[in-house]
């Protein structure tokens, strides 16, 4: 799962059918390489909210119907995230 | 699913067959690392235009045929997209 | 399978319901890439260990439900690694 | 799909048997990123050519065998490919 | 199929028990890349050689088991690789 700032809204009125009713926002990695794309989203998360993403079949599987167009779903909201630099060596 | 431009067109006569009557188009990631690729449109994208595309099993899905070997799709025609930069750090 | 090192914990009281009772971790790749995301945990790894850690629908298969709305598991924790330098070359 | 052209052959004497019959290719991104690697040729390729590569699943269908070992497969012979400088921008 | 060279073994005795008995490599992409990850071996490879490299569910296919937690596994050996820089251009 990917550690993404939600960043934006996107807006699609032309698209494949499956798409219509999924609430579809632009998120960031929060990784060197800031990668931008966009995520359906199904917990409820809000601009500038830390998220994790999931890709794939795993997304199709968190948007409960398999056959969704939809590769990129928000699937957790997060609230803390821990990271122990004195135990950890590059 | 990855933002990216329509920015041509691609030809290829020789190809395995149930690429037959796809319309495949050239399209670049609007992302830092501009990747240029080509997806196959089920929604009449044109040239400029910034599209949705999904990748692997979930573009033959939006191809409505599990078989096909495209895993590119072109699902939808971005309408605005609106990133909230006061919300959002790094 | 990605080597990674257990950098931290992530809690996310908002989530897919399929991700409930599942220890998520922060891990990172050590690679030249450095990449930093988050992986569920099946082994009892702790902070600061190297894993091998697995992605897409074989995550899914690692956790033990094909529903999971995780797309990344930790499935091995490393005792060691052994790299032939003289036998390799760039 | 990848935008690749042809650049080699591999041998592989000593190979899991899925891949006996296959003909094995050495393929390079025509992309920033310039990503060298061995895709199965389907639509009778030539060296120097330019192709659409397909990868994972999707390789697996158009070679028509499910239980393939072989990820990457080259899908169609690229003809002409038109990019429309003018209407797109960076 | 990614082109890469064995350059390591890896242990690992706690793991998830559907990698019991699969020989663990330590493999490096031959590729500007130079992304180094662990593949599961089933064709009897040695440090130092080149090896093809699949991933995702074509390797769960390669080790002939769709359960297992090996996202990753060599599928040749390579012989020779021959790329003709003549016929091929940047």
């Amino acid at each position: 799962m990917n550690i993404c700032q939600v960043v934006g809204h996107v807006w699609a009125t032309k698209k494949e059918e499956s798409l219509a009713g999924l609430k579809l926002m632009v998120v960031k990695e929060l990784d060197a390489r800031e990668r931008t794309f966009v995520a359906a989203d199904v917990v409820g998360a809000g601009i500038g909210e830390r998220v994790l993403v999931v890709s794939g079949s795993t997304a199709r599987r968190a948007l409960g119907r398999d056959n969704t167009s939809a590769d990129c779903a928000i699937v957790g909201i997060i609230d803390s995230l821990e990271v122990d630099r004195e135990k950890t060596q590059q």
